[in-house]
């Protein structure tokens, strides 16, 4: 073990606090603080993509609880990363991702929480939310795609659905993936200059990128609102990808730890059965 | 390389070949003849997932064609385990897997092909059937869930929603896990001792065993009548799981690598934009 932080540490420095005022620039983005040593990152990464995948099978068996990850993050944040790197060892089985784009025609024929609650694990399952319900808060906000007053009452409709949900079942963990500026600048030329990354490049993000102090102040609001007791808020550095993954495998360890599912015994025994 | 068998060798042994007669008990269950060393099996999996987590990644950035893989197999035949072995590598962000278990009422209401169209992969996806719409010419012939005559309709008109879905960009490949009735009789047992497995345990599962020649029937009857050109069946021998999970990963593997998907080039240039 060199300098290996454990689960609480990082639950510790990456939690919003509940009820408490945010200063997003008081959290890093760097992650060095957490993982001094990248090589180090690395095998926490997998040391915890395994348990997760010896936990998510537990789950699956016992099928009564559910765990739903949502990620968010400002363009090139890490999400899909992220994903891919803490579920590398998880069955398809019993985890599912949803991609949350701009609402279809048909989904905005309903309220903004409609397609996400379609979209809620099954008991037993992980689900991950690549953006989720917060965009109607964050771009929502920024680009006043509804009225003011509509955007404010927002956050408590959100804290009362996800309390709903955590009292029906489903372990809610929020992840802010977390970078600078520079850092969103340097991976947009990355994907300029990469060929196997060019069709990654939005030139739309370059829109978002001038509105970038308006989207961390709605970043700060949103977290500040909705960290809760039930349904917390992560603030995870992502400058540096291994960091930002190791970080965030911690964190759904640590939840899947704390929901200790457990394989059920039926109670059957060899000699009950005739096989034949 | 030892005696490690090529995707078309694969292929070739493994396909029910469209439009001819089919005698189940003509295709092995054991696998040996494919891969006579399980360590090498092992070793051919291992490098089948890399090659496939790489054509999903292509083909997730593609986004404009699709592969659906059917699963179908009595139970204990190994379905689960062999979707967590093909797809270990595999991104949870670009595939989804979906278990068709007895339909629920709202399913009922519809025919029987209403769901599976429901649960098809996007553009640029893989999605895994878990059971499928050939339970409704399996279970559904063996238990007689619907008149006969309706039944012997339900071939053509599989056919003819596969036809439909290929020349819609949806590749699909159609495996079917062959085993003995003694290796069933052996996990079945293996599931009641150890307890970690004990869950599994289906009482039904027996019901269905004594069954065993009508489902053999139903099985050589829908992998002879809806083997396709375009959405052709595999008998995949599975009494061994590594040879099984080996000779299901080259199968998928050769039907990514047949699909070629290609990274879309937008032709951005960094020059082009002010990235500020």
């Amino acid at each position: 073990m060199f300098n290996r932080p454990s689960i609480e540490e990082i639950q510790d420095a990456t939690l919003a606090k509940p009820g408490s005022k945010i200063d997003l620039k008081e959290y890093p983005t760097h992650g060095k603080v957490f993982f001094a040593d990248k090589a180090e990152a690395k095998r926490s990464l997998k040391e915890d993509a395994l348990a997760i995948d010896e936990l998510q099978e537990r789950l699956y068996a016992e099928k009564s609880q559910s765990l739903l990850v949502v990620f968010q993050g400002i363009d090139t944040s890490g999400k899909d990363g992220t994903t891919k790197a803490v579920f590398s060892q998880t069955s398809p089985l019993g985890m599912r991702v949803h991609a949350f784009g701009k609402p279809s025609a048909n989904e905005l024929d309903r309220d903004y929480l409609w397609r996400i609650h379609r979209d809620m694990p099954r008991k037993g399952e992980i689900t991950v939310f690549n953006r989720s319900h917060y965009e109607d808060v964050l771009v929502g906000r920024v680009r006043n795609l509804a009225p003011k007053d509509q955007i404010e009452e927002r956050y408590e409709q959100i804290n009362n659905f996800e309390k709903h949900l955590t009292q029906n079942g489903v372990t809610i963990i929020k992840l802010m993936l977390h970078i600078s500026r520079e850092t969103q600048g340097e991976r947009l030329l990355e994907r300029l200059e990469v060929p196997e990354k060019r069709w990654k490049f939005n030139p739309g993000d370059l829109e978002d990128r001038k509105l970038w102090d308006d989207y961390q102040d709605a970043y700060q609001l949103a977290v500040e609102r909705c960290s809760t007791e039930y349904a917390p808020w992560y603030i995870v550095p992502s400058d540096s990808r291994a960091r930002r993954k190791a970080t965030a495998a911690r964190l759904v360890r640590g939840a899947l730890e704390k929901m200790d599912p457990k394989i059920p015994d039926p109670g059957y025994r060899p000699e009950q059965f005739d096989i034949g």
